[in-house]
């Protein structure tokens, strides 16, 4: 079997996708191969190994969660005030709203990461480069705030996704557009 | 066998270990049992289907996560400010860093949440008492700082826990008192 970049990225679609629905228990080389529709083997030739595979779904999963170059340059276009950040913060959510299998998969990889060092290392390494990624744009992009502010909405954002895709009760009795507004403003 | 709460709180205690340690995919009443110390089937007599048993798990986690009655009154012989909120939070992140497990359970559950209904709207019920819990206690205590700031509190703090327990190393370059009382000023 040929290896190719396409084959790969759909063994790794496949993988967040058993990954958010069935737990790290459930991410076995089989799951994959019959997610992705491939022969039983495909997956194994792929990834060596288990840490290999994780590490790659985590690289995946933050490449399918970032704004399309299009839609950055649509907001760049618009005035660098708090506006701007509040209308990137809807955009993540949005985001995760249509993809809700890499952040459940995400959150996976973490508890998993509790228990496996080599995950732990990688995993840390790939959401502080994301973290930095985040301060840099805002700074450059001249938008309204420092680095804590940008560290903020990180946690910040992170929860309230976490709470919509996992618990979208608890917040229901909360106005989410005037809460995102609220910490744009307070950050 | 009779049943008593002090072994229900023990296996509560036991199960919240294997599901920290082993996923909910590990949570079973024999791991239960073993994790106890008990004769196998001691657990499903206790408790009847594996509903039950989580939402009991998460009920547990609150209980083990409250501050203690002499913790809180310490602290509310303080002056009702900034300072005092701060040390409210340091004292999250303290009991966190002692009961890791409550924690990491907690987010697995959120997981298994996502796919069990009855799961799900249990756990609703338990996050939200617990937000308004604390809505409530802050009105009341007259600490500064609306609703708003006790939800924007809840979403960075949880965030910030998760990020300790399951990746230390991305928060390792930050100066995390200093993120708290940006978080407290800004909130």
């Amino acid at each position: 079997m040929r290896r190719n970049s396409e084959r790969r990225a759909a063994l790794l679609d496949a993988a967040i996708e058993v990954l958010a629905r069935e737990g790290a228990r459930g991410l076995t080389y089989r799951a994959v191969d019959t997610e992705a529709g491939v022969p039983a083997g495909t997956s194994s030739n792929y990834f060596p190994n288990r840490d290999e595979l994780l590490h790659q779904i985590a690289v995946k999963i933050h490449e399918r969660l970032m704004p399309s170059d299009a839609s950055l340059a649509e907001s760049l276009a618009l005035p660098r005030d708090k506006a701007l950040v509040e209308r990137f913060m809807h955009d993540i959510v949005a985001r995760a709203d249509a993809d809700r299998s890499s952040y459940l998969a995400l959150l996976e990889l973490r508890l998993e990461a509790t228990r496996r060092p080599e995950l732990r290392a990688a995993l840390t390494r790939t959401i502080s480069d994301n973290i930095e990624f985040n301060v840099a744009f805002h700074t450059e992009a001249g938008l309204p705030g420092d680095r804590t502010t940008v560290e903020l909405l990180y946690l910040a954002m992170s929860s309230l996704i976490v709470e919509r895709l996992t618990l979208p009760g608890v917040l229901s009795t909360v106005d989410q557009d005037a809460l995102i507004k609220a910490m744009v403003e307070r950050f």
